[in-house]
């Protein structure tokens, strides 16, 4: 097996789950920028897909193979089809139909929530990474946008620096998101969430 | 529009995250029960899924309504097609069929990874709710299944009581792994962590 086939399908799965919480977010905050990011994200899954299935096929030399493998293209069909429903929620912004208010509401009350916050002046969180901030760990929040004057960056990593006035698009729960909040208003510092994981 | 639409639609949004979740950790860790989950939600996702449609249709009175369900419909799709893409994945584990070697790398070198790990004697986890633990906001994991003896609890709720030997499913980031297993095996107390929030 290539190591690529491996890197492939990790990439499918992270921005299939990206495009996704993307997607939900476009919709929740009408967000056009989001919702063309999801469409183009969408066509590099489709191309990952493709890479992996001739891939796989010219991996394969025994009749284990291709029924190991088998399972390996079931993954990447499965995360191509989730990235595909994914666009199908983008395509409603960029058509300009107007959510239900019920959906905000639907937003608001699911198991995990996607909130919207920018970094105030004199916020801890700027000027740091996500690794050393390590706010995943610290909040329970994974940002999945940031929106950093007329630009995105989309799915951010832990070496992705956070500045004042970056609005961070995250998800996670209620009293994650009320953390998130605290730190990104300069209304708490990490000292006060006091992680001693440092 | 009636509040069940509402209701409905988040249980959709939740059983959906949760079927992917529960789908990837069948997979992983070859669990027939995981997998049989998945399919029994899938079911009750349809039949979600089919309420909505009934509900939206009642709900329509004018154009305008009709324009603003049409996203609602579209939301109900796309979760429902998510959960298809996870049963494609639990049926594999169901078929017997074995995963490439390579998917359990794919799986630990994602974004977001799943682990599994059991409450051990004297670990503070164990008689305490997800809630009170705020174990998501802790340490960024969250806990999406549960084994206890031969029962199972899928897509636990914060009013969950953990206990000793229950072997928890968990989704989150390495760091996020890292604390919840040193707490798990009582290398750690809650105290170490030291979160401010109580």
């Amino acid at each position: 097996m290539s190591k690529s086939v491996k890197d492939i399908l990790i990439e499918m799965k992270n921005l299939s789950e990206l495009m996704v919480d993307l997607a939900y977010s476009a919709l929740l905050f009408n967000s056009r920028d989001a919702a063309e990011e999801v469409i183009k994200l969408e066509n590099k899954v489709n191309r990952l897909n493709y890479e992996i299935k001739k891939e796989s096929l010219l991996a394969a030399r025994s009749v284990e193979d291709a029924e190991e493998l088998t399972a390996l293209l079931e993954v990447g069909e499965a995360a191509e089809s989730i990235a595909n429903s994914a666009k199908d929620i983008a395509d409603l912004v960029l058509k300009g139909i107007k959510p239900h208010p019920v959906f905000k509401m639907v937003m608001e009350e699911s198991d995990e929530i996607i909130v919207r916050v920018t970094i105030e002046e004199g916020s801890e969180l700027a000027g740091k990474s996500l690794g050393d901030l390590l706010l995943a760990t610290r909040t329970g929040m994974r940002v999945i946008a940031i929106r950093r004057g007329e630009s995105w960056i989309y799915g951010p990593d832990r070496n992705t620096v956070l500045a004042e006035k970056d609005t961070l698009i995250a998800k996670g729960n209620e009293a994650g998101a009320e953390l998130l909040f605290a730190l990104a208003k300069n209304e708490m510092t990490l000292e006060d969430i006091g992680c001693s994981i440092e």
